[in-house]
């Protein structure tokens, strides 16, 4: 099958990174496509970016003219999901409910690390309208912006793990997400360090999206994700960065 | 003062109906300046449109170039106000929320008729978001789309009426919040049919926008609406319709 | 259009102040009209003084003998609104409401910042019935009466100035509420201090108040708000204070 | 020990009737002390009856001169408990807590069959703020109003049976409050014909007034129900009806 | 009339300290028989213990061949309750669930201090699906284990005495819970100490379980509790320690 | 990797089926051992029954002796995963759960469809303990036993789809969950027959766990889920059947 991950900026270092951590966690005859976004924000850190970033991923996803099999959506707590699945019939996946859900396999309680202070109430807010917010136990920023993240991963390491202890310490997390696509890689380092179960997103949502596919599953039509009614839209779709 | 509404799709007399309705219950020296986005859809009824609207709301607002003291956003249920009151310092409303906080007023639970059936999801959500659904005792639709409602405004009356009655005796709603921009003006005759208060969000928004710009309060810049960060973005801002 | 606004103490000089302070905010050709109860507690912080005050108010209110557009109850998490609303058809607009629905217009949570630690569990329950609660981040005491309050308004600011930079800090509010009557006038100061948003309830009461009457609203009285059935009651009203 | 049972309202034969019911239950040696307050409603059916029952209930409960145990506050729905729990050092047990906290021992979920429809929301407001409410499958009204309830028993029966069997089938419920002091002494007829438990408040309030006051335990004075401090409170008590 | 009251763990002498302290708060003419299961941990201190223990006391009381009115099951936090109440006609009252409805008439929040961490899921939970929990200011954790409570209730007092002043201060408890059947007997000595109200979960079973049998009140069998439907079981009654 | 599924009931041809189920939807090299309690009833369809196949289910895994993945825990809304997470390393998934989560990535809301009425509560208290239960839109009784669902299962596909028709049209329900391990295989029929995504839960359970092992993730240790302490333990383990 086919997996098309989306970055939510347009960084396209990032969208390989996102990409190789899908590929080491995929089956084998899976194939992972990553796409970058024709335009927008070269990190998503708020509302702007992020509502701008929906229709990015939107655009790009619908311009990508070969058969695929499902989508990620590889930005934590990121608008537009229930775009894309009003858009398409295969399953799309959001990666900050993907770790989430699979979060809640391991323990009582989990919490996210993320990374700006701005951003935790974008993660909040998507974790509970996709119902998935009763079991978290806190969002904590580590204060690194994402391109931080990726231009000292081992800097991101220490300010996760202090956080992630917190988590453990006083927000009772049993299990600890991370929340930021530009994290994926790093959930093995920051499990040694905390002794509780890590969770990347990237890596939940492909075999989420993978889990989807094998039974058959796709999105619901019958009324929130239908298919958009038939009307006259200007200026869609964009895709003018091309 | 000035307060820009601003309209969520792209129909032209559909921004002017809200702006003559805005312009009727603004006080006297206020200016009702009413924008259609440069690009999106005709009508929006669903999360694509939603989103694509968030952005172009956000365009049309970015390319008027002359001072102005807050800003309506006249969707119902729709995404976007966060990204809005990031980029301004000005206060942004939202009809949804006017409704909601202006119906909490008048009676112990509200409920709110809109247009087609899956817009109710949006909207319910929209409240969560805000905070207002509390006691909000549902969410109705009168099946008919937003296009069908300019067209025929005495079937929509029907329709509204048909749904109001049944929230007032089934869901025990006290008070009726108009569930759509083009239902401005629809209130009167409403409120008369159903004998409990009916809401209209576009004139509640301008009172409430007018309130804020009175008592000299304007977004918080601390943390969730603070300026986004100074970053490359590419293709933004867009204004290609103009 | 007249407004009585209705301190919920029997100390005439806060009743003043509150007046001022409405009056301050309030449109040409909206006559302020000050209310002192005939009965009560000198200041409100508890259950029974706030009980008493209920009806107190209700008592002074009907004992007015001229026409008048709307009523606010100055007091911040007492109890009796409901009452109100049951005996007139006017809005009847709570300052602890108010500051509420006001606040969650400018950030994405809000915190109140009152007198006693005692009153904290009202003011909680107040906004928990009013479904305002939902983007509460918390409720403060700054340990002054309020009396004290009155007494030394320097000492005021900086108590409150104090919990609200916690609350800003520690709880993540984005904005805050005065939550008393007697605080009035601080608003402007303690913003200064925070830098956040600083809702008065007693002034977003008024623009309330106004808008409500001006967008032609009333009391919905279909249920919960519909007019007391005729029946023999004794002692009432009671207005012997006179 | 002795029991002060206090009517919200002031007709005298119920609360004649609400005494003999609880004296019905009470164990040997509780003597049952039925007071009705000075001056409010003949029957306590809305908010502003209600705030003013409270203070009446208070100010009845304050001129009682002898040494009493524990109050029970028999009003369904009613204002003014923690007014009494501020002022008394016994325990204070409000009769709708009382049913509420019992039905919950006998099955998964609780209906209440109250009086009229204006009064649901009150009964609901009390339970969501006695922390009662969430395995509560509904409150439904009867139609019938207090007086009505005492002049024709029988009618009374058969108006909250349909009720009571609406809610066992249509909302799940497993046990039946009857929700109105005035109820007493129906409830075996009304299990008889539906089948489930029912609880009638003023006996359930009778043993756990009885059992707080056997385990010694009595209202807690840290910070809500803290005794009022002490200051100039005019008109206060009121007695003025004795 | 005749109690059982059922220790959930295999320690005789806390099943006899607990019917020792259930006896000293039992009305004149109330037996009280103590149980110890046939299987199960010496111990009960998380989830597998629990559910052990679950069927061990259903079991027991099964074996039980006398006339009983009543079952108290004295585990703080587990499970099964709900078992024996389909087994059973007579009342069963889980002593987690007695000390919190128990809590809720002294005080506007309460908090539970009970033994080891990892048990504090456990009690949230129970209390949760109880509906219990919306007045729970939190639960905590003395760091001491069943049995060493057992073996030095001195220490036992620092330890919960400590949790208890913390959960006062800034929990905002005004009473406390006292979280394990094996703390009987220390809730003077709490109280004196922390100057609010303390609540041992077997008294207040005793009472509440006293108070339904003298109301004639027993388990709803219309759905959840309903009697198990007749089937093939293997293994059951267990009973093979005897 | 090899999993484990363990049937809650007694019944071999039920296991069988259950481990057929799961065999048609595992990955190659994927083996699923189905596993049978050694006592309990011969289905489950209460708390009684859920009870004992708790530890019927933990006695069962305990008992086998060879190296495995992960245990999938193959009942519907029943009690016990948390008692076999502490005893175990490897991942545990109810098929509840699995169900419940992977639906909330089909639709904006889901319905669970399950055998008797009385199983009803079960079902949704667990999906509230395991934070699942905010976007349920229903939980609705076929009204077939068990064992009618397996002896005919043509009439179950009929009682299936009129509740499920039902929970879409009635509940707003998007998405459909088998809410009995015996409607394993039913989903495509009733999916064609309702149009909306149906979710089997052995299906969803078997993805899950094969994505937990491929993540290497394991349960987490630090709290609710740790290890049993090392303590007396009379009777246990049972496998008395064997």
């Amino acid at each position: 099958m086919r997996i098309l991950i989306v970055n939510v900026n347009t960084t396209q270092a990032i969208t390989e990174a996102i990409a190789e951590q899908a590929r080491s966690v995929a089956s084998p005859g899976t194939e992972i496509v990553g796409l970058t976004p024709w335009f927008g924000a070269e990190s998503v850190e708020g509302n702007f970016e992020s509502y701008l970033a929906a229709i990015a991923v939107m655009d790009r996803v619908l311009s990508y003219d070969q058969p695929y099999d499902a989508v990620i959506q590889a930005g934590y707590g990121e608008h537009g999901r229930e775009g894309l699945q009003e858009l398409l019939e295969v399953p799309v996946v959001d990666i900050t409910d993907a770790a989430a859900s699979t979060a809640m396999y391991l323990g009582h309680a989990y919490s996210v690390v993320t990374t700006l202070d701005r951003t935790v109430p974008l993660i909040e807010d998507r974790l509970k309208l996709s119902g998935l917010y009763d079991r978290c136990a806190s969002v904590r920023a580590s204060g690194l912006a994402v391109l931080e993240l990726e231009a000292d991963p081992q800097r991101a390491v220490e300010a996760i793990v202090e956080q992630a202890e917190r988590a453990v310490r006083d927000d009772k997390a049993e299990v600890i997400c991370l929340g930021c696509g530009g994290m994926a890689g790093l959930d093995e380092q920051i499990r040694q360090r905390t002794g509780v179960p890590v969770v990347d997103g990237v890596s939940a949502a492909v075999t989420i999206a993978e889990s989807l596919v094998r039974l058959g599953l796709s999105t619901s039509k019958v009324r929130t994700y239908a298919t958009p009614r038939v009307k006259k839209v200007i200026g869609w779709p964009m895709q003018f960065g091309r």
